[in-house]
């Protein structure tokens, strides 16, 4: 399936492999052979109207192939294996990301927003029709009027005491629902989110199931009414539309009542008394979603960067070393920068998503289900999704201009690919609001600290407000100092490449920034709401670059946890260089911080470049051999370039050329004869 | 056509869109108006086969509608107009980039290359044919093997003296012509670039006037054969396509022979003796494509902002200051930071495009038409639309991610157009080797003025060979001092913000990192060499990034002239903000480099993100003013979410809520309900 290319020097791909697959591997294998059939490709240039009959159509696929029922309750047929249900899903974005998705709405979001929020008695009426796609049905949160603000959603469900049911009502434009999976043309029914109101008083956001369409004439049921979305950037696969309910009544008992209940008079029960607290746990339930985009998302990034490396290590262009042959575009030092910095980066981000999956099995299987244990997988969740999300849409386009016109051919993947991943950025949560939450768990937490330590550790943590201050007093001093002592470039790459450096660098910017941030904030708290509000929106972008940098810092130490998994000595040096290359490119992104708040001396901070361009030069090796350890074949990346018809074609030509050369019948360049000649002349 | 947004603080939106216009601000309102018919519009959603007829049926109407024939030579209809040409041409990408780039290929490359490669009797023969769209052609000079290497390509015509014919031949598989625009299907002639060979030597790259397909049958001629590229990652109204040439005989009198003929004997002439200037001379006078990309990269920048500025302007999300009323997006700090950076790298990228269509107009024109003039001409315009197609790219993200779900949404047009624009980063020359064609013109000038010059302005070159010098001996010494005597922020921001001081701190970049990789290459041409491109090669990330600063200050430069033209004073005021936003914007960008080479102290580095904030919150009240002087109206933005109606939408729900509220009908809120409680249990 996929080649593999050995020397004596070489890693070993078959052990990369199986670590890069982790814990569910099995059934990462199985999805892999899943999407490796033909059936379940996207066929390029279909109408939105032919791909949706397709992907719908795929979707029963699925079922047949039992590829998606991991999750669900074993009395009802699934394993309930949460981590391997995710595993296995994320790998069909090579068939097709909207196959992957629409089956996510059918069953990572709609079924499971009635395995999640519903009872046990919801789950025996609902859930087979919904495994089976007996009932294809939709997840109506978003409204075009709110989308990540889910908690300001417009459309309500009012109990109605003497019928027994809930009154689902749009009440204007904006509280439609939009951008909805299945709804424009497939769903029945769906998971409809709506403040819940009974005996005047608001509870928030709950979820009710509604029947959206007759299931035989297909008709929608009174009151229910919507719209097409229409064509969209890319996941044209999937029929989105919006929703709007004018008074549709549902029973009582359609309220998925898990996490708030109302019984027969009205009156409402929670098992959390929080309303805050309840909307977050009904919301974290569907943290699989952005889970699994962040997997998606770096499967995408090993799919193109495969094509690619393997296009760049058989083309050749320019010939400035030799009069006969052209250079491969691997050799070329910006070539090299272009694509295994995202080599590198997509590295640390498989290695993250593999923790992040075990955290999201911990929590989901219940071994390790505590409240902290939940908020920290929302908190990891949505620092990961966003980099990797963003992180898969500059791949893609590195690696498309990496392969210049070819790169813009759609049956070379990269730009298909890049169409229907550019929603990832901005669904499931956009990235922006994403990233603010992290920002806002770091900022509690440092609170936390700041309430309960002494004031050396308050000290530890306020140190950059200092202006200009030279070296801090944590453990990079003594790598400083090192080289402030000797001066040998050679030397402080040396202390660069050492892990303790670069965690100790990426670490400090992370609390320094955290701790710049929340001792602004600080205060803000006691002021009126509009002025409070006015401080945090100032800090808004240091906020969110404060949140990057806990992400990437994540991404690192998985990257480094990863490491430790390899046994073959020469695959971990090469892996370790790669790590090497990911810790140090996010030094020299974020180097004006480092030199601005006295971190790294000028003079330090000027061998970063040269360092991560004597990485380039030792991986290069190595670089299909990093990229085939993904384990993807030529049925998942049906990219000719990335076939071996390049190298073809250039040996065909470098043939062509030899042979004329060798038989003396080639034409004469005039700028060599034009150089006899001068020196003919000159002999005169 | 466009809305304007007056208070008595605003700016003059009439003035500044006329300086915006430039000099052939008539045509461009032509162009404008053509744009603005719905027949000329885009489609979406149509197969790649319907597309393709779609676009060639419109470029009739632009045949009708004399949009096109600016260039051509008076005698046969044109108007020898040259900027006013590709003014025109530039505005067509509202309408649909795969109408502009079809019309691009028949006239701005077919037709370009008849006029300028062919002579009076060439031109004669085949112009008006090809002005009326009678003979819709090719420009085939890419071929599989070879993309921005034309000088390499493979495919030869070789005399024959016999027949007094060129033989036009395809050796082998990677010398088939690709991507070549009505190439597929509508084509039937071409102009081939191909090794000119008589007399067994090879004069280099020469075109040839080709004829492909028979204009009855429209079969392809014998020995002419040819694949379809399928389908695009955009751009799918051309019909791109591979053609090869099997011993394809054309009239000696074919030849393109203004830059190179050869008589019936086979005798080889050139006004040109240098081999390597002819190329590039005959190279160069297709220069207009890139010139006119730059254009359409600013205007589908515009078109962009215009859209996510407008819909952030009414679009409320999250209620962080007030309870009953939620924000404006425009008012988050991180927003305005994602779009006015944006927005002031448009406006810069905009000036600098009239300068470089200034430029143009002067070479063609025969105005200012020297060597030198020319390679001006062929330097700026790499540079610049290597900056302005990927800033294009980045624009229509971050605006499409900017807008969320409805940003994905096709009838917004982001997706579209950014789909379509891809590939402007890597035709007409990839923007990686344009950038690197820009920093070896740096380098010879750096290498003219490193013979000719005295040891100070070497050591002004040369100044940061020293590690860690604090502060050079330039202009920007007094400004560094500055902030180190009063050590004020606001005073130091003020000097940041003048014009004087951000002018040197971007040319001393420039001038120290071309001295820095000239210093380390001077040796170089000594070496053999392939040692001397390994010696390059271990540069060659450092020589794009020259040439990337030099092109950012070109666009700086422009920008800060741009102002002169300003008479109003507030908008010259906001105009000013806006170029410091961009000017500060590149100093932040590349920080590191200034506070590694001393250029700024680390407090005066500090202040660089908080005076750029400032900027934010004074350019926010003019915002859409800035916008609207595009000039663009409803019929060229087509975007829903531009048109108001999102305004519409949340005045209606404030409406709503206003109203309940009024009533007292509103349901109570079970948070505020409980904290009624709370205090209730409290008293008792």
């Amino acid at each position: 399936m996929t080649e593999t290319h050995t020397s004596d020097e070489s890693i070993n791909v078959a052990e990369l492999g199986e670590i890069l697959l982790g814990q569910w591997a099995e059934t990462r294998k199985l999805a892999r052979e899943l999407a490796a059939l033909p059936d379940v490709h996207k066929i390029e240039g279909l109408t939105h109207f032919e791909h949706r009959e397709r992907a719908f159509g795929q979707l029963k696929l699925l079922v047949d192939a039992k590829a998606v029922h991991r999750a669900f309750p074993k009395r009802l047929g699934g394993s309930e294996d949460h981590g391997g249900n995710v595993a296995g899903f994320e790998e069909l974005v090579t068939a097709d990301p909207s196959l992957q998705i629409k089956a996510g709405v059918q069953w990572g979001l709609f079924g499971a927003a009635v395995m999640h929020l519903g009872s046990q008695e919801h789950q025996d009426k609902w859930l087979p029709g919904i495994m089976s796609l007996e009932i294809p049905g939709s997840f109506a949160m978003t409204e075009t009027g709110h989308g990540s603000d889910v908690a300001s959603i417009a459309t309500t469900a009012t109990y109605d005491e003497a019928t027994e049911e809930f009154v689902i009502h749009t009440p204007f434009r904006a509280a439609w629902k939009d951008y909805i999976g299945n709804a424009a043309i497939d769903g029945l029914a769906a998971v409809v989110f709506a403040q819940l109101v009974t005996k005047g008083v608001n509870h928030g956001v709950h979820a009710f199931y509604v029947q959206l369409r007759d299931p035989q004439t297909h008709e929608f049921m009174p009151g229910v009414g919507g719209e097409d979305d229409g064509i969209k950037g890319g996941l044209n696969g999937i029929d989105n539309g919006r929703l709007h309910f004018d008074q549709v009544r549902v029973p009582r008992t359609n309220l998925l009542n898990r996490y708030g209940n109302v019984d027969a008079e009205g009156n409402y029960s929670s098992p959390i008394a929080s309303p805050g607290r309840r909307f977050f746990t009904m919301i974290g339930t569907l943290v699989q979603g952005r889970v699994s985009l962040d997997g998606a998302a770096v499967a995408a990034s090993k799919v193109a960067l495969k094509i690619a490396i393997q296009y760049a290590s058989e083309r050749r262009q320019f010939n400035a070393s030799s009069d006969t042959e052209e250079e491969v575009l691997l050799d070329y030092q910006r070539h090299q920068r272009r694509l295994f910095s995202r080599l590198a980066t997509t590295y640390a981000a498989s290695f993250a998503h593999e923790q992040l999956l075990k955290k999201f099995d911990d929590v989901f299987s219940g071994a390790h289900d505590t409240d902290e244990d939940r908020q920290d997988l929302e908190t990891l969740a949505a620092a990961l999704k966003s980099l990797s999300t963003w992180h898969a849409l500059d791949t893609l386009q590195e690696t498309r201009e990496a392969c210049g016109g070819s790169g813009f051919l759609i049956e070379n993947r990269f730009a298909s690919l890049r169409a229907d991943l550019d929603i990832y950025a901005t669904f499931e949560g956009d990235n922006t609001i994403l990233l603010q939450l992290v920002a806002k768990r770091l900022l509690a937490d440092y609170a936390k600290e700041f309430r309960n330590v002494d004031f050396g550790v308050l000290a530890r943590f306020a140190f950059n407000q200092a202006a200009d201050v030279a070296v801090n007093k944590t453990g990079l001093r003594q790598v400083a100092q090192f080289v402030a002592d000797t001066g040998s470039v050679q030397r402080s790459a040396i202390a660069l490449k050492d892990e303790e450096s670069q965690r100790a660098l990426l670490t400090e910017r992370v609390e320094a920034m955290v701790a710049e941030v929340g001792n602004a904030l600080k205060d803000a708290a006691k002021l009126p709401q509009a002025k409070a509000a006015a401080i945090f929106n100032q800090h808004q972008d240091e906020l969110v670059e404060a949140a990057r940098a806990h992400a990437e810092l994540l991404q690192w130490e998985a990257f480094t946890e990863g490491l430790t998994k390899v046994s073959d000595p020469q695959t971990k040096e090469v892996l370790t260089w790669v790590r090497d290359l990911f810790g140090l490119g996010l030094i020299e992104k974020h180097l004006s911080w480092y030199l601005m708040n006295g971190r790294l001396s000028m003079q330090r901070a000027r061998t970063v470049g040269d360092y991560i361009n004597r990485l380039l030069t030792k991986i290069r090796p190595h670089a299909l051999d990093l990229v085939d350890a993904f384990g993807y074949g030529q049925e998942h990346l049906r990219a000719p370039i990335a076939s071996g018809a390049e190298k073809l074609r250039q040996d065909e030509a470098a043939d062509y050329f030899r042979k004329q050369r060798a038989s003396g019948s080639a034409p004469i360049d005039e700028k060599i004869l034009l150089l006899k000649q001068k020196q003919a002349s000159k002999k005169r």
